[in-house]
């Protein structure tokens, strides 16, 4: 399906690893002003200013739990690979500034499809500006695992924590939710089929959006440049990775706060309803709990609301509360429900 | 044989993901004073010191490939995988402050076994003076995996290189060479011994020197305060990781010079010349290509010699030459023969 097609099979062990290292980065550009030294040492070195503190975030993706190299072209899986770890440095109100990307693969991977990978990887640090300063290449016993490092920098005392939100703030999500997740059942059948019938042409034509949400998502640096014009500043922010009841959980429990959740506000694409529908799926549990999103989710002051209520980018969804009320979903019938997190895996594993 | 006993088996699915990250974490205390926010956010933040210049390295650490919990106790690979990382940062000429650590493991491993691993982790943070202040944890479909990024600081302009190395500069060692190998030697050959008769008690006494290299190495913290104190520069620095003779051959290309490496000059203890004897192998070969030695390997200008000619830790071991006169080792004999680079891992596959 969409397997990577490789007409010529290098192995690995024809480079080496030093080899392999330079093979597979020699053609990244140093774009940052900061990074002093790149690849080629036994670590970075990346220039301080003192006007900005450092942000540090990592990531683990593994083949088998996290993805799935029968649907999951490798360009993509790099390219998505640092998009996760950019999502968590946005998320903290900073731009990214570098990554580290350590690998280990299996001899079973020639080194073009290792080059495929490198190229998502790159194409990615092109999107968003940074740097690619070091890392590790190692075999392994089984499949392929990508670690990456992102580093970023933000005004000093302009971070954004998880621990910021108080009663009555406006809780404010961007985009949509739960199309990666419907695009990860959208493959997942298609994988089926395959297996049946290997000659079957899947048509992904109308679930184009939830296929390019799982495969190919992008993290949210707009919304920090579009948050600087409109002149707010969230109170606290998170990403979401593991689904909406998970990250609000997150700022309720950091924040020493509550929540009203209201159903009927959630943003869900067209297809997502429609996808929800003919997988008798609930759209709002799928929201809830669909997980790698990569959107913002934030809080703001009340008399911020004026700002940023007519921007199709943001939606409000429900307000802070005192702790002592709870975490609550508040259903189009007007019903109150605990909210519980039930993220991506958990899903997964029921589903 | 140094397997960990544990009576009490809690499953990781008892804590689920941020509990678990929680529960091992809990008692980690910040020592940095530059540590903003540790852990429990997007990401950690660490403040800037215009003065300084920021280095980064990471790591990746799989079972089966680079340790064997057959006989490496988890603590000590905790600690190990942590002091792997500080050397590079050491070998930049500077000071570790954080690192982030994340790890992969299968439902194999109780809650009590990651207890022992992040105890070995704190424990080497508490030596170190480095603050854990990130991580992912996640689940494996295999063994083990552990990735660990370090940062650490040194004043603008005072990193040392791999590049800066001269003519004539004089090539040193710290500490002394292929005891960490011989060390696995042993561990392997008491483990096939263990597969035949799982009664058999060890004497690891006369290897305890070897032994102790393999499992619990030490980064050369002390060497950048010596330097300091006796006022000498490194030209030119690295970690031996991978072999003598590997990290020679990083130096003279990245600083474009030959180098003639004296045989009779290889710093060997007592344990790794008696023990190649009995392993019937040759004791500079083990030097050259060993690996896992985590000593500091420099150049320094031939007019520092006098202030470090009677240290116990620092052996010259050589002299840089023109790039066109090659990399040499110079044997007993007085012959010269090409050094090539033949890491741990080649001489593993091959031996």
């Amino acid at each position: 399906m969409f397997e990577n097609k490789e007409n010529s099979n290098t192995s690995i062990e024809n480079l080496g690893e030093f080899g392999l290292i330079d093979h597979l980065t020699k053609n990244f550009k140093i774009k940052q002003k900061s990074t002093v030294k790149g690849i080629g040492d036994d670590a970075a070195v990346i220039s301080c200013d003192a006007k900005k503190e450092l942000i540090v975030s990592t990531d683990l993706l593994l083949e088998g739990v996290h993805f799935d190299l029968s649907y999951m072209p490798l360009k993509h899986l790099g390219y998505k690979a640092v998009v996760v770890n950019l999502s968590d440095i946005y998320a903290m109100n900073a731009q990214p500034t570098q990554i580290t990307v350590s690998i280990a693969v299996s001899n079973r991977f020639p080194i073009e499809a290792l080059e495929e990978l490198y190229a998502g990887i790159e194409a990615a640090a092109k999107t968003y500006n940074v740097d690619v300063v070091g890392g590790d290449t190692t075999s392994s016993t089984t499949g392929l695992l990508i670690s990456i490092t992102a580093l970023g920098a933000v005004n000093k005392g302009e971070a954004v924590y998880r621990s910021g939100a108080n009663e009555n703030d406006l809780l404010v999500v961007t985009g949509d939710l739960g199309a990666a997740y419907m695009g990860l059942q959208i493959l997942e059948r298609e994988k089926e089929v395959f297996k049946v019938n290997p000659n079957s042409q899947p048509d992904l034509e109308p679930y184009s959006y939830l296929v390019e949400r799982q495969l190919k998502p992008e993290a949210r640096k707009d919304i920090l440049k579009l948050l600087e014009e409109l002149e707010v500043k969230p109170t606290a922010m998170i990403d979401i990775s593991d689904g909406l009841s998970s990250e609000i959980l997150h700022i309720c429990k950091s924040s020493n706060v509550g929540c009203n959740l209201f159903e009927d506000k959630i943003p869900l694409d067209p297809q997502v309803i429609s996808t929800c529908e003919e997988f008798n799926l609930d759209s709002t549990t799928i929201a809830l709990s669909g997980g790698e999103d990569y959107e913002l989710l934030f809080t703001i002051k009340t008399e911020d609301y004026p700002k940023i209520k007519a921007n199709p980018h943001l939606t409000v969804i429900g307000h802070m509360t005192h702790e002592k009320e709870g975490m609550h979903l508040i259903s189009r019938a007007g019903t109150k429900i605990p909210l519980v997190a039930r993220g991506w895996n958990a899903l997964k594993s029921n589903g």
